[in-house]
């Protein structure tokens, strides 16, 4: 069982404004990074047309505190620790960390509440219990972790 | 003495996923819209070099709920409130509403804070009073609008 | 018939890079920008899922030359022109102006051409006949204009 | 001497649209990934303020030919080579491969063209000759390479 995944990116020029460093929506594209890798680390996409029936994941909720910024080039972990598991729903905290700084620092931290949904025959998307064969792979993350 | 702004977009392409909805990271761009339409209906831009010394206005929280999805060409009201004002930092409460609904539906809730800031010599930026003559003309929401 | 659109969007924060400009490849968001409001002020979407079979408009060439930056908060228009009108294909110039100048600059000039495409039966996308209601409001624009 | 760089990128959740497919827009993002790394890969960042004077490298020229479409998680190679070199701008031809396809195939084409500036003590970019320590690091490509 897994709770945990880390993404590393490197800040594109793209990623950045003109007060000089990443853009603050970037960090929410950065979290995403982290979770469809903790999704792929699973063996699995998050586009999961092949169950059945085929499940999506939109989000409820998205936060994000920030302590330093993020600067062109910058190496930024992504930590992505599994916070909540319920049957129709997972969270995520996220730690941001500079790891082209010494000693290593948390610039910022995120969090993500994602809920699985199906198509109903008229269209309209509806909660639905996660696909056993993935919930059966995670886990919540220890409390210490998500102090 | 001002404590809300309106702006209105309408989705772009560029703003949808391959899910057919608004990345969510989208929404934050969409309050920092409002956020700066707010700022120039007082005056000013957010850009505010003109002030001695120069000051700037880093994130240091955000956060969305998400209700309903926004589409393609969606009209999209964000409704900036001021909900918290103090002397280094600002606080805002969004409301997102779907204009090309009948009856309109709020969508989304946001918030958003930025600290005033100011660079030292060495470079450094440091939490500054706002200026005088911006925040004069700001006054927090009265309760009901936040509620 | 219609050959023309002008669009003007304010240059936003998180449209500019930690140069201090517009990035460039926000240009080409620019310009689908006036492709959609050309398409509405026909009286369609884009999004053709009405027509019989529905029809899309993926792009095969994009192109833009950059004369002189654009800043936050420029005013700037973009002038679609439709330069080619073929059975299965459209193609547009942009001329970039930024109004928040005395006089007026051209920007930047940049071309897009887009077909029309439909799915087949076993997925895949196939260049189709523009829907004839949609063509006969479309027209080249006059040699003067695209020079 | 270098010509050539090779960046590989998996198609992110925000890079794609509504169409389900690579945002056009975001072929030029994928350019500049290719011409930082490029630029990385011989010793320097493309922020060159360490030169005397600092120089920057604003586009005047972008275009790509869009042939396959790329998705979610696909990976792509976007192979930049040096096409052109002149005292004071280069130019780019890029080949984006998408890697998980047998065999792998083409998708697009793109080009960019980038001229060293520096800054008058006016505040007015003029162009500059490229940094020699720079430009000696790097050739044309080979026709073959280009064709």
């Amino acid at each position: 069982m897994a709770f945990e995944f880390k993404a590393v990116r490197r800040v594109e020029f793209s990623d950045t404004d003109m007060a000089g460093i990443v853009h603050y929506s970037n960090f929410f594209r950065y979290m995403e990074t982290a979770e469809h890798g903790f999704v792929r680390s699973l063996g699995y996409s998050v586009v999961m047309d092949h169950f059945e029936p085929p499940v999506g994941w939109p989000r409820v909720q998205a936060s994000c505190e920030y302590r330093q910024p993020l600067r062109f080039e910058d190496e930024v972990e992504i930590h992505l620790l599994v916070s909540e598991k319920k049957s129709k729903s997972l969270s995520y905290a996220f730690r941001f960390r500079k790891l082209n700084a010494s000693p290593v620092i948390e610039v910022a931290r995120g969090s993500l509440t994602v809920v699985c949904v199906t198509k109903q025959a008229d269209g309209k998307m509806v909660a639905a219990h996660i696909p056993k064969a993935f919930a059966d792979k995670i886990e919540v993350a220890p409390a210490e972790l998500l102090a």
